[in-house]
Order: C-alpha cells, then sequence, then structure tokens
C-alpha cells in the first residue's frame, strides 16, 4: 500500500464534468489500495476571472487581498472534487491552506514554504479518507492568506509529497510528460521515462509548460519522485528522479528553446575593474533578470558587452542601460528582439567531451549564425536569430540521435498505419 | 468616536462599481473619526453559481464541503472591498470567518455562533484600519468551515456588534427601513423610525425581507442598536431597539401578511385527552413547522383540528395527516392553499384592550370573512381567503390609521408635487 500525492491542474478540474473524471481517476486508485493525497488547482479560467475582478476594483490591488481573492479559486476546486469522490461513496476531506498546515513566510503572491504541520491529514488518511488538499496556497505566521504565485500548485504537490514522505508525487496534465524536444517542432520528438531533477531544471523552457520549476528544485531537495503523466490517457508519463536512478544516460537527454528573451548590446565600454558591476547593478536593481552574458576580447581598451533580458522587460533594461553607457562613456546601446535561445541538456555531458563542438557543427551546417555562446556543466546555449530556431532544433535533434525510429514509412512520407 | 458595525448585503456589493462605492461611503464614515467593522456577503448571483456548481457535480452534495464552497463568496467580497478602501487611502484589512475567530457549532449549513474571539479586530481597529469582514461564514472547534444558513450575514454582523459592544450595527439594504406595511400593497403606508426587537420578530413576513429574524432575537439577547437603511440613500431608516427606548407606542405598529401557508383540516377527530398531541407529534418529527392552530368545541365528542403549514410541506403534512385521522378514526382530512395570514403586531397592545375587535369590524365592513383567529401578547392574526389579502391589509392599515397624512392633492387623486 502506497502513499501517492495526486495533482491536477487547472485544465483537468475545468468543470463540473471533468472534476467528475477526476473523481472516477482518484476513486480507481484509492480501490487499488493507495493512500491519496490530491492537489488541485482553481477551475481553468476562475484565476482570470478573479484577476479580473480585482483590476477592476483598483488598478493595484493590495497583494495581501489579492491573495485572500485568488485564493478562493482553488477552494472552490477542493469542495467541487471533495462532494464529487465523496458522491461515488469514497469518503474525502478537503483542506484549504490554513488546514493543512502549509506555513509559508509573508510574501504575498510569491510566498515560499516553510514548513507543513501534516498531523490532520495524517488523521484523515489514517481514517481511509481521501485528501483533496487546495494547491497554490498557504498561511503566514499570523494566519494571513498567502499564495505561491504561478504554477504553485506543483509545489504544494510537491512539499506535501515530501512532508508525508508520500512514495510518488504525481502531476497530471495535459501532455503525456516530458518530450526531448518541443513535438511542434520536432516531428519525432521523443517521450522520456526518466530525468534527472537537473536535467529538469535545465531544460526551463521545455519543461516550465508542465512542471513548475520551483517544485523541481523542491523535488530534488527531499528527493521526492516526480511521475509527470497526463490526465486523460493511461500511459506512464515520465519520471523526474534523482540522478542515481538515471540509468540510461545519454550525452544529451533534449533539446529546448526560448524565444522570449531580447538582446542588449553596450558598444564601446572602457575596458576597467568593475565596468561590468556597473552595468549588472542596476539592472538587478532595477529587477531585470539577466540570462545570458557575453563579454568580448578588449581592443584598444575597449570591450562590448552583450546581455539576454526577458522580452517584456527590454524597455526597462535599455533604459538603464543607457544611463550607465553615459556614466561609462561608451558610445552606443543597441537591442535585437528576434533572436532566440537554443540549448541541448545532458547529465551525459559531464563524461562525454565535444559536446558543443558537436553542436556548433550541426548549426553550421545548417547556415546557422550563432551570435552568443554560454555552457554550464549539463548545458550549452547559443543565442541565434529567432527565425532559425525550428531549424537549429531539428538539427540539433538529429545530431543528437535523441528522435524515435522512424518506421520505414514515415521515412518515406507515407502515412502511418 | 463611536465603535460602529456596517453590514451590505449581495445586492450592495453586486459589482466592483458598487464595491467602489461602499468603500467610498466607508472612507466617509472613517473620516468621520469612527471605528469601521464592515460586514460584507456574497456578490449577488455568486451564491447561486457556486450553488449550481455544486449540484451539477452532484444531486446531494455533502454538507461540510458545500459550505467549503459557499464561504469563497464572501471571501471574494471581503478581499475586493478591501483593495478599493485601501485604494481610496485608508488602511483596511480583510478577516475571513475563520480569521475573526467566529467559532460556531458544528451544523453545516445552519450553524449558530458560540462565540467570538474579538483581539484579532480589536488591535486592527486600535491601528486605525476598516476590518472587513466576511458574514455568513464561521469555523467550529476542529477548524472546518461552517456557514450560517439564509441570511446569515445579518447574524455575523450582529454578532460582531454585541462582541465589541458597538455603539450601533448598520444594516445596509436595497430599501430604505421597515414599514407599517408592504409599499407594494397599502400606498400610504409609512417608514417606521423605532421598532422594538419583539415587534421586528412578530412582524416576520414583513421584517425577514430586509433583516434576517435570527439576527433580532440575538440583537435583542445583547442589547444591539440595529440600524436598517438604505445603502443607497443618506436618510436615517429605522432603529431597532430595546422596547424601553421606543418612545412612541401606537396601539399597532404594522399591518403584515403572508401567502405562504396552506392549511389541513381533520373533520370528526375523536375529542378524547391525548388526540392533540397524536396529531402534532408526527408533523415534528416529519419536519413540519405548524403555526396557526385552532380546535373546535366538541359536538358528540367529536371535533375539528385545523392548523397551517408552510405551502412547500403541504404535501408531507397531509400524508401524515391521513395516516393519524386512520389511526384516531377521523372521517376526513382536507386542505386549502388558497389562504393568507394577516397580522396587525404592536406593543401598545398590551395596554389597550379592543384590538382584536377592531380588526374584525374593519375586515367584517369590508365583507372578509375569518377562517382562524390566533392571538399572541403583541399581535393579532386570521387566516381568510387569499383574494382578500391586499382589501384586508388596506382596510386594517386605515383602521389603525398607520398611513402617512395624505395631501389634499393625493386626497382627490391627483398627482403629487
Amino acid at each position: 500500500m502506497a502513499l501517492i500525492v495526486q495533482k491536477f491542474g487547472g485544465t483537468s478540474v475545468g468543470d463540473t464534468d471533468r472534476i467528475r473524471a477526476v473523481a472516477n481517476r482518484v476513486v480507481e486508485a484509492r480501490k487499488r489500495g493507495d493512500d491519496l493525497v490530491v492537489v488541485v488547482s482553481a477551475m481553468a479560467g476562475e484565476t482570470d476571472r478573479l484577476v479580473a475582478l480585482a483590476n477592476a476594483t483598483s488598478p493595484d490591488p493590495d497583494p495581501r487581498e489579492f491573495d485572500v481573492l485568488l485564493s478562493t479559486g482553488e477552494q472552490q476546486t477542493i469542495a467541487l472534487l471533495a462532494i464529487a469522490i465523496r458522491a461515488l461513496g469514497v469518503p474525502a476531506r478537503s483542506f484549504t491552506g490554513v488546514q493543512l498546515g502549509m506555513r509559508t513566510d509573508c510574501s504575498h503572491g510569491r510566498a515560499r514554504v516553510l514548513s507543513i504541520d501534516a498531523s490532520r491529514i495524517r488523521r484523515d488518511l489514517d481514517r481511509g479518507a481521501v485528501v483533496v488538499a487546495a494547491g497554490f496556497q498557504g498561511t503566514d505566521s499570523d494566519g494571513n492568506i498567502t499564495t505561491l504565485g504561478r504554477g504553485g500548485s506543483d509545489t504544494s504537490a510537491v512539499a506535501l509529497a515530501a512532508a508525508l514522505g508520500a512514495d510518488v508525487c504525481e502531476i497530471y496534465t495535459d501532455v503525456p510528460g516530458i518530450f526531448t524536444a518541443d513535438p511542434n517542432v520536432v516531428a519525432n520528438a521523443r517521450k522520456l521515462d526518466h530525468i534527472a531533477y537537473d536535467e529538469m531544471l535545465e531544460m526551463a523552457s521545455l519543461g516550465a509548460k508542465v512542471l513548475q520549476l520551483r517544485s523541481v528544485s523542491l523535488g530534488k531537495q527531499y528527493g521526492v519522485r516526480i511521475h509527470v503523466r497526463s490526465t486523460f490517457e493511461r500511459e506512464e508519463g515520465t519520471w523526474v528522479i534523482p540522478e542515481e536512478e538515471v540509468m540510461e544516460r545519454p550525452v544529451v537527454s533534449g533539446v529546448t528553446y526560448n524565444r522570449n528573451e531580447a538582446k542588449v548590446t553596450i558598444s564601446g565600454v572602457r575596458d576597467t575593474p568593475g565596468a561590468a558591476a556597473r552595468i549588472f547593478r542596476p539592472l538587478s536593481e532595477g529587477g531585470v533578470v539577466v540570462d545570458v552574458i557575453v563579454q568580448n576580447v578588449s581592443e584598444d581598451g575597449r570591450t562590448d558587452v552583450t546581455f539576454t533580458v526577458p522580452r517584456p522587460d527590454l524597455g526597462r533594461a535599455l533604459e538603464i542601460a543607457e544611463a550607465v553607457a553615459a556614466e561609462l562613456g561608451a558610445p552606443r546601446v543597441s537591442s535585437d528582439e528576434s533572436i532566440a535561445k537554443v540549448s541541448v541538456v545532458g547529465l551525459g555531458m559531464r563524461e562525454h567531451a565535444g559536446v558543443a563542438s558537436r553542436m556548433f557543427s550541426a548549426l553550421a551546417e545548417e547556415g546557422v549564425n550563432i551570435q552568443m555562446i554560454s555552457t554550464s556543466e549539463i548545458k550549452v546555449s547559443v543565442v541565434i536569430e529567432e527565425r532559425y530556431t525550428e531549424l537549429a532544433c531539428r538539427a540539433l535533434h538529429d545530431a543528437f540521435e535523441l528522435g524515435e525510429e522512424r518506421t520505414a514509412s514515415e521515412e518515406q512520407g507515407l502515412p502511418a498505419k
């Protein structure tokens, strides 16, 4: 008999029909004899409705009250799901963030989980009830309602799994698992059976769509086995697990891309100690998260500094960069929004040399020019022109042999049987 | 500097425009220097939406979970109103039922308030904040969310006023106050300036539309001065206050009617000790609330017993009555749904004889036949044919001189100036 935490997102509980479908699935699992904690998000669309109400009330809603408002979304879902499970004859009991004992700090809208008092949940599990828990929400030491921020329900689920020592945390979503690349871009992308926490973290742009990254860090910290799988299908999905349990270790596990960045270049910066700090401190203080940074070799005591920022922050980043450039006597600031970052990720890189050069060759063969390069222990990223994104992904996916083996008929462009 | 509890119902907070209008009104009062606790209901329509979701999920939703669901309605309103008040530059803080320390018993859907821990509210009041409190909801000793039943926000407001020793509990509603009769039926009905708790309780059918009766009992118990007034106008409404503070004491304060009852007659009951108990015990056990009861003088050892019940319960009442009639050897059970109960209510009756006879004469003059009579210390009720309801109300309103003094032009049917 296992203890399983299951998490269903907003689409999976989007209306009362779907809530009843989830109840059926929960009851099936319960009847196999497992203890169940089911974590749910707000019904799809409900959070948007609440945000619109807040914005219609004030252009700048108070963060504490905004959390009081938003947390009603999950509270509705837990009640409805508990009603649906009980209607199937299985005892179930809903828990709000407060009732879960989900203690957080008091950063409204992006609170961090501090601790969970699992005693009340355990009491109900011991009585044979399914525990239906509100994701996304908690309470600070003063009894105020807090929310964990976007995708916070994944974090709630993993935190509960850690606190309860659950055998697995199942994240139900509308895709079958984590793929070697975006299947919309790379036709023969393959579902991964296993992936290590660190790989998942590096595959941000692929992974963030199905699994909130903060929950992966938490999973890594507490060794929670996370199983990402489809709400609508029965097959196994992808297990996100400790590195030592990942048996197969290809050099590269996946190819990801990010089209949501822009590039800023400050040209002719005098190459003196402290110049970089004078550029990046004000950006950080201005709340701009800088991703890739490249500084050219100095010529005549001057250098170009290039960095990428999230596109929505480009305006702010440029303002700051221009002020800094003026201070530093750098003659020019330029920017480019039509870029993409493409990365290859894999644990195997640690043991295999030559990943970067194989990557650069594959891109060169397709005539894709590389603008910036950035590497970490298990990832190589390049910044390229945006219009080459799909081409680059497909070329890299093939170069590292990530795809499904294709059948003869597919090779010939015939319809699959 | 006074401490005022204000309660705004669902219509008053029906959309974000109205919530901002309420915020303006609250801020005005705050700027006059008063301490404010504002109790709100769910936005009009929201509770119905939630009930529909529950019913779409199960035909018989679990009561505990139903309360978890419904309580989100008020939680949304408190957040939005606190946001709106803060947007006007006045500190405000929302409190859910749990945060209010509103302890109730565990009767989901109709919980009774046991106690309020006002310390947290006081702390915020002392800091100068407006406290925005969720009506209708509380928490039992085990931390479960409970709701107080229909109109429960009035009860929350009066209970908070009692716990805090507030100077007044203002109930804002969409009518200007309590009237001597239903203004839709009696054109010259007059707004009462004051009314005693007991009169208010007896004026059920008039009063229940604007003020939940349970809250009046609570107000009486703790001596809370309740001021029923319009959300949309500035004039004073009606004060519901202790009897000793009501200065003017007309013999009759108001005329009320109730068209929601039906009459059942069991004919030819053998007039033996215990017969009445054998009729009314099974009705009570069957959950039927009997209102007026009349038993005729016995003839030949047999009597007719007539009583009224709420119309929706008539079917159940007849089933029970027929079973009992068979047991008692009573030959016939009949019923009539086209009846109405009309009452005159007034503290002054205690000191003035002749109210009943004046009432019967006024009805006789209009040719209205009286089917049943029932009296209490401050009320006389008659059951009549339903079609005479309006006629009877107008006749009694005139007979007891309750109306506004009409101007000469109105007397002549001319349009008012």
